[in-house]
């Protein structure tokens, strides 16, 4: 070649970055392309959700992370294919070409088939995402201040996280903080710890990959924040107004006007064009090179990858994310070496998940935490990956203030006031949810 | 009467939050209504605007606010309009009625009947605004790394600030420091630097209010900051792709993709319901006990009073807004004692405008301040007044950050990418402004 090679990264997360990184001295010239501006810091996203952080603290500029690196070029685009066979990235506008291409465009969350439920039960993998269930969290505790009719209180007091995975679990315990703490002395006419914040999970445990004894004590401690958990619990509709759960024969329904969906992961649709098997969650199933098969220069890595290693699957987590981005640029460096590279190796560092303050579930493999200890280290870790020293500190300032006041400092309701909230009327007629106020001085708190 | 009079409070901005406030101690039920759940800081919106702040830097809860206040309510909803004969405050879902009433709903921007512009030229009174004129103007530096069309790419690196008033240098201002330091180092394929910066004055001077020779300066700083300044320069047309002047017989026209509309405001439609005499802005005339004419018991403040003190007009400025809601609290007790308030006066502090960094003008009156001395000012006073500690020392932090780093912390595109800049195509033919990438290797920066 009488060119510098190049390398086009598709995705700016966890994997995409650390393997534009990892190849920063090296003599190629890399692109690494994103529909988005800023890389995500998307473990801690739940925290934006329920008003704790603000969408910079955990993002940052996919360019300003690649400043100081000369042979890496960021590009805000939309990718609609890969043309494997001209070796080229189609665009929504224009093409790329590459010598070597690392996929890593992730994964978002997925409703099984019921796309009817997206609108009412929001996920959580943008920071728009994120803002949209802050706004209908926050709304909810106003709609229920100015409502006159108990059982229709009680809906807009009713959340219920849908899917006991981390997400779940860590959405669910904040929620139950957010009403038990930070709005205690808010409202006049509600009481916001008489909110009900339910958890849902079909399997028979919450937290099913860690050893039984964590998922227990996690549902312990979300009880003690003050959220309920209910398993095998399977969830068969969902509408504006509630959820259905298939118990039995009959189906029982809770009236909820807010739902939280956290339950499924679908792997994003770029994986179907590079012409490999995919799973069913739709991950491409690479080699143990974490390559196309029949395509050493097309690498899969992070959530969109789908392999195994010592007999058991890579999990979908940011620290896996991060060692198959770095295996990713070694790989390309062996191959312009003209070597084969090495099969990619997964070191598990343990998992961590978290409750709320100071509640939290780690497993270490050769030991587990609960509790306090977990929460410290689950504090460390997320600081310490934390991408610029900026948002470290920043978010070291927020927590530190959140843990002595019990305060959350971005609880602003922004974008469409009501409208996500309350489902669409005519807009001629006033809503038939939306009575006359109560008389002020009449203080009726719904019964606990 | 028996039982406490009410006072409704619409608006929780700074006239509202300090009439509220005010009235903490007094034998009366406060309300507090605004669409919004939280109080802004607008004077600071413009950071929101160009990526030096967070929106909950500016913005706090009204709730939280007024949470020790115990005889204070707050409601989140819509009025839409005052039944001044019957004392009731017309609300999209329901109805308030008030003993007294104190008006604040402010001022939005005015396009002055041509309001197909608002799309194209985005103002900047909401968080909302101000994340949309982010996005626009981080998506437009992204757009032009990626347009290999020199005459295009320079349409997307020039942004035209239509007003001169305070807004529109400040904004002017902030604008040249993101392309000229925040993002230089930033693309590989323009010089950020190179964009164009214009503020455009319909008048002969920008800053009108203050002292002509403060006007001079202030359009030195500016130009110093790498923004050009035209005054005479009459706006007869705006488009997605740029702004025509009415100079002359001809009209002359600037090709700029991002335009920021910061030349006018109208008051908020609220006050016609009020039955007074309205001035040509929109803003209630009332009588120099801030109350409608024949209502004693409504009163007018803030940005939607048009009231005249020492034979000039109290201006549309925050300081001014909370000396009315001091002012209207004070009066109303004033009225339940059976005493006739005293006139309103105001008491003009100064005027401070920034315009970058350590670049600004202050009009004492007695003494006037430009540059770096200015600037402190403008710097103390706005962290002072911020309301909440927590705010004021996040603030500190960002901008002690920004100042020694040349960085801002909050460049997020989000919400619709490109959608807002770049103007609706069928969907399914590639725009034909976003051709193929130019050869990455080709850095082709446009010309100076």
């Amino acid at each position: 070649m009488d060119r510098e090679p190049r390398v086009v990264i598709l995705g700016g997360g966890f994997g995409g970055l650390y393997a534009a990184r990892a190849l920063a001295r090296a003599p190629v010239r890399v692109t690494v392309v994103d529909r988005r501006n800023h890389h995500l810091f998307q473990p801690l996203l739940y925290q934006v959700a329920t008003a704790a952080l603000n969408p910079s603290d955990i993002a940052y500029p996919i360019r300003a992370v690649l400043r100081k690196q000369a042979n890496a070029d960021v590009l805000l685009a939309d990718v609609v294919r890969v043309d494997v066979a001209a070796r080229k990235v189609i665009l929504l506008s224009g093409e790329l070409s590459y010598d070597y291409l690392i996929v890593a465009t992730g994964a978002t969350h997925s409703y099984f088939g019921n796309d009817a439920w997206e609108p009412v039960a929001p996920g959580l993998k943008t920071i728009e995402d994120a803002l949209q269930i802050r706004r209908r969290v926050l709304f909810a505790f106003e709609a229920a201040e100015r409502e006159p009719d108990e059982t229709e209180r009680h809906a807009w007091l009713t959340f219920v996280v849908v899917g006991g995975g981390p997400t779940g679990v860590e959405v669910a315990g904040a929620l139950a903080e957010v009403a038990r703490s930070t709005l205690k002395r808010d409202f006049r006419h509600i009481d916001p710890a008489a909110a009900r914040i339910l958890l849902v999970e079909g399997g028979p445990r919450i937290l099913p990959p860690y050893p039984p004894e964590l998922s227990a004590s996690a549902a312990t401690q979300l009880r003690h924040l003050g959220a309920e958990v209910e398993v095998n619990a399977k969830v068969v509709g969902i509408d504006a107004h509630g959820v259905l759960l298939g118990d039995g024969q009959t189906g029982r329904r809770i009236e909820a006007r807010t739902v939280i969906w956290a339950a499924g992961v679908t792997a994003s649709p770029l994986g179907a064009s590079l012409g490999a098997p995919l799973d069913r969650a739709g991950r491409v199933q690479v080699t143990p090179l974490l390559t196309v098969p029949g395509h050493d220069e097309v690498l899969v890595i992070g959530d969109l990858a789908s392999v195994k290693y010592d007999g058991k699957p890579v999990p979908g987590v940011a620290p896996a994310a991060i060692q198959m981005g770095r295996y990713a640029a070694r790989a390309i460096l062996d191959r312009l070496g003209g070597r084969t590279p090495a099969p990619f190796r997964y070191h598990d560092k343990g998992s961590l998940a978290t409750i709320g303050r100071s509640a939290a579930v780690a497993d270490f493999g050769r030991f587990t935490l609960r509790g306090f200890w977990a929460w410290l280290a689950w504090l460390g870790v997320h600081i310490f990956f934390l991408i610029g020293f900026r948002n470290r500190l920043l978010v070291m300032i927020e927590w530190a203030w959140a843990y002595v006041t019990f305060q959350r400092g971005a609880r602003l309701i922004t974008g469409e006031i009501g409208q996500p909230a309350l489902p669409a009327t005519d807009g001629l007629s006033p809503d038939p949810r939306l009575q006359p106020l109560p008389p002020i001085g009449d203080k009726s708190p719904p019964p606990p």
